[in-house]
């Protein structure tokens, strides 16, 4: 890869490199949190569910009352350039993720102008891709879920202090594991960046979304399961039921559905990954998207740890 | 003032311009909140309770694990060093504020750098300069502090969304106004980024700490306040105490003490500014600090009327 | 109208004017706000649902331990008589309301009777019949509903001070605005007389009744909903759904389905009023009420402006 | 006594007959429990501790929002006139209470005339003068008192229903008992309408006034400790405090101090009543009042018994 | 009865009288409330819903982190064994019950063996056969249930002292009702032994098991229900719904379904018992256990109530 | 050692060899947690803060409303007993405790017989004798303590099922860990059998007793602290401020104050074990107790460790 070869950002109305993409250290997105963001991946190098993901973005922007001075189809339209722009640097079968940022920018003074990105990301495969054959872990936090009362979790917020504290905490008992915090209420809520699913007695639930993320793929999961005659419930969840489910999943832009066998250093749904519902639902999942997810993350994973590896030596 | 007297910004342990002052897009202090920061204000241009902001400081880097890679000491010549390099910029009269400012850097991962920032900022006379003399206005939100469970209110973390919200909701009852958020457990924690004290037959009462931040104002005016002879405590404390109040004021390294008088759109108070005993502990400050405060404020806040009116011109 | 013709109201067991329609200072209705109450309103001068709220009443009366020695049957009578003694005071075109309020009487002690009051009750045309048009704002406020421990939300009590709190906290920001109360786990609740509906994908959804009133009007709109083949359920309901719903509507016996386009000074559900679910629930009320239930309250609210202008000549 | 001996009652302005002291049905007072009240009682026919009870009057209306129209000197007036009307029917060795309540009227609207009463009420000798020698029970109740974010208790509001609920539900124990409410936190609250102080290791303990009204009589037990060196202090106190309390005592306007011997059917406290710390602040109440405090309510309720046992005969 | 016909009881593998089955006072089942248990009835002594009771027990296993060392397989063949062993000391129109205990033994060092216990239970059919006919009655109870945070209702752990104190305080209002725990959130949960179902419009509805035991008798009921076209859901019920329900029933291993006609000393339900829904549901079940649940009940308490009399003789 | 040297346990009234001291698998102690406890220690053989231990024997006695039928003194008896026959199987540098135990019994009905132990434990010098050089550890989990509304934890209740599982919780961070419980409130609470006391700016300082044990050593600590001029109070106390304390140690009746070094896998206190306040207070427990009890409990752990090693070889 040449040097010029540098990812492209969409920053406040121009492109510019990835290396070059900085705000200023007086942008309220840097001092105060302000701000909301998405994350958008590609199937094919196409994005996957735009629209809603954009939906989403301007229903956290409308309660955060900032005005991105953008239309939906603008928006739209500065994604797929993004694609565009960066799928050079992403292998033919790699697939990669297109981050909007918007923050009040500069102050909260009315008609002050958001600060507006859309970065690319890289998938983590090396972080989850082997999950799916063994299954990821989960580790219950002592850190809770912001109440909606300060603000809800259904806006994708940049104030995600608590997300890292409790990610920290994970590691402490289990450093291949993902967080999982409870909502002020003591239900189970969510991972820092995933929903979680439960199996049981052949029916998916997910919790209520009082202090969770209203997670796209988690409906995705939701029409799937409805498609393939398995019933599936937003519900109060509580520890219980994830330890004694049949089958547990995680789902998140990146991995679709991504099987659970531990929990709290426990093995959990019989150690076995995925469970058949989980299967099921990744099957559908790879039609839906036109690519065989599961197989998709292993191999990419397989070749980030040979990079690694390569990197090592 | 010439072209070339830009404010200086410590940033990773370089002396930048103001406005050559970035950070990468990727910096998980714009990503997540995932940072810690203070306000030294200067008195003549020395700072105030350095060491007690510094402390601070370290407390909350400790509890958000992050690792600034810099000694107590260092840190404090580098706020010395920042006064004396933006000091030529204000005024002999003016005092000013210095942040530091700490976030996890670009990466979770242990041994990763973390981002180091020492700005200097205006301290906004125009907005509160006036309110010693007729009271400042607060509102309660329907907008709470987060629970400690979540992350502490004594951490100064910048993820404040939820302080940007109380703000925008305070205002749409009174535009001058304060918000003032209750803790999730209901009683009185704090404005954005002041506390609130209140003076019930003769005596100075704040919110126990579990929602607010353990301000280094408040305890400066309880250090005021035992010389004085005046009793003061921390305990819980819920709007009725404020609506019903002797005096009220908010505290905060910008303005010291600055009565309020209304809230919620209603006169507390008997709408006297400032009261008996926040005139002493007003009186008692501008002594330890070798500046009438309040003359100083009322000053700069003219000040500040005149440029604007004289820019609008 | 000549003076005799004033309106009867019905006071432990006789018919007297409303002027004359006075209980004593130690009634516990008025010293302890114990007693429960209902609003029952006609259509072309027929009682609408008086079943439902007379069984509501029932309930009230059972939790409140308040027996009014009346039997459901009585009760029954004594409505239709209110209405026929009432109707001559209304125009043939208008309708209004009998509100029958029972309370302990004047001692706690077994045996002690019961205070008994039947009285009509103008609509209020003039506060919200152009908002069918135009669309009402609503104000979420500091102030909460009261949980089911200290007393449920279900049973029409008159201690209703905090809804007072609430109304006037709400008019601090929107002199127009109807309060929204959450309840203390922080889900929405209700307005001081009103229920609360969004509709987000087709789907209207109301918040579960932990804190608040099963309305009647409510009912009416699943029944209609059903009818029609619009999924409608109750849930938990946070203020990001009311934020970002399709279509928001208050219900109420006066006003059966009113639209919403402003929550705390923001514009809603694109600011258009009513949305077209909305739309079929008010033709669909307005057969089964056999009335034009938008269409009387336009005509009214545009009389009562009428009657205020000629007053104010 | 004569007929025409009826009690005094001020009624916006007017002095007229008890019994003919109404208000209309349509007072928010009646329909919306939106009403704050007071209970000053007298020693010897002198209005006790006037100025703290107009005071806490004061406070109620202003978070009520309430205005009364009237000065406090004005109302001072009022409460000494009532009693000077009042006091020939009573007998010169009993006391009686003056009732100030005070609604927001027939409407919300600005400008509209509060309703305000001042009335004399006996006091219920006859219910609690026998416990200062066998101690009063109390029962804790599944009924809480409601959360300041509802309605402070704090404001001695009239919307007390839940304060009947959790009477009856105290009744269904022990039909002498006075409910005891905890408060939404799960820490002891209050009595319908008296505080409770508990003695720990010679220390007098009375709840934080989060959940319960701030008793000018617990005002004056803490006054009347200092003074004879009795350490007294407010602070969370759970139903484990109360059960193993060395001593109980409930303080209100009427009696003062009242000791408790029975919690929620079991005794406490040895069963002795009262306690050494209760007598000495009984002594001493009585020499502030001038009044043997005890003795007073011993003798009126062995009146009333026989009054009740004569008109049994 | 012989002498040596005494009960079998399955300890740690022996089968022992029951009169010998000891565990060490250093047993954390003993010390420390650390174990988990079930109860399986039998209907014409043969198991009912054993699967699933030994399903759940495993569910309790593993969230307590104790290991029985026994497969599902083992333990079903130790019931069954314990019916065998026990039918003998049963007539053949009773029945009765086996619990399992399983304690984490002497210590919690990991390696540590469990204790294992297998015990016969005759059913108490003397506490509740009578109320079939005449309604059981339910006392709202001061305590609560734990939340899912201390350790979840579902788990069915021998840690229940609050169970104990609940039963004593409803025994105080009512010496034959059962307690009725609310659940921290301030919803219906459970009696210390049993699940709460009410019937609202022709719906049977039962708590959302936030604090509740999964009950199996409830799922029996769910799944007769399904097959009688009666609906039937889990949803956050409140105290009002109770007291306003069209029929209330509870429902444990040993009664299947009670009908009840009192709550908190107030006739519920119209004072019938039982309902037709319940009738219905209890004829369902005496189907599928073959056994006419109420007949049994009614006759063996009658037996038991002539042995009290005759041992009283 | 020879073989009738067993230690000795009462046990309902007989005194019996610790391998014979069991108790029915019916006793409500093991089915059902239904029993409280305390542990009393010895210093050179003699007990230790008897009566304080007893009276908080006799408070959870009469919260749980169960009759030892023994009086104080004969308890006193019993434990002074047990001291003596028990202590010759103790090295004479050693110390031990005792555990009274009492139980419901067999039944809940009126009139049953407790079941009544006094039982002599080794203390774990093995366990702590090491912190005091270097400090324990300790790990927030995410189970919680229970509210006083299920059952108040001043009772020293053996319900600890969620104690143990916060044990395993904290030992998956860390197997040298001790668990720290928050309560329901997010407050810290305390330790499985310790409480928590931080040392802030020169003042000790405990966690307010709403979510845990009174403490006896705790008040020791505090009488200490009276005595040697340290300011020390009982407040809430959140993570925060344990883990920027400037000293930390928890207090039991085994380890006396016991340094901790290390919080949720983070190096807290600098590391220092004892720090400056700590050590006063070990010293004047030390001249309390007559033992030097850092010597005692180094000497016997290293004894401890020696025995292992000596079996292990």
């Amino acid at each position: 890869m040449t040097q010029k070869a540098e990812r492209q950002v969409y920053l406040n109305g121009q492109w510019v490199n990835e290396s070059a993409a900085k705000v200023s250290i007086s942008d309220r997105g840097f001092t105060a949190g302000d701000g909301v963001y998405e994350a958008i991946r590609t199937f094919r190098h196409k994005p996957f569910r735009l629209d809603d993901h954009l939906e989403r973005l301007c229903n956290s922007l409308r309660v955060a009352r900032i005005d991105p001075r953008l239309s939906m189809e603008q928006m739209k339209a500065i994604v797929l350039e993004a694609i565009e722009r960066n799928r050079p640097l992403f292998d033919a079968d790699d697939d990669f993720k297109i981050y909007p940022t918007i923050t009040r920018g500069l102050s909260m003074k009315a008609g002050s102008p958001a600060t507006v990105i859309f970065a690319p990301r890289s998938i983590s495969w090396g972080e989850f891709g082997r999950h799916y054959a063994t299954g990821a872990h989960i580790v219950t936090t002592s850190v809770r879920k912001q109440p909606p009362e300060c603000y809800d979790a259904k806006v994708k917020s940049t104030s995600r202090f608590h997300h890292t504290l409790a990610d920290i905490e994970a590691a402490l008992v289990d450093p291949e594991a993902y967080c999982l915090m409870l909502g002020m209420d003591g239900n189970v809520a969510e991972n820092r960046s995933s929903n979680i699913c439960i199996v049981r007695k052949g029916r998916i639930e997910t919790p209520s979304p009082m202090h969770c993320l209203r997670g796209i793929t988690t409906e995705v999961v939701f029409e799937l399961a409805s498609k393939l005659g398995i019933p599936a419930v937003e519900k109060d969840i509580q520890m219980y039921d994830v330890i004694n489910a049949d089958e547990v999943f995680l789902t998140a832009t990146s991995f679709c559905a991504l099987p659970v066998t531990r929990a709290n250093g426990q093995t959990i749904c019989g150690g076995k990954a995925p469970g058949p519902v989980t299967q099921r639902i990744l099957d559908a999942f790879s039609d839906l998207a036109g690519v065989d997810v599961v197989e998709q993350a292993t191999r990419r994973a397989a070749r980030a740890k040979e990079k690694v590896l390569a990197n090592a030596a």
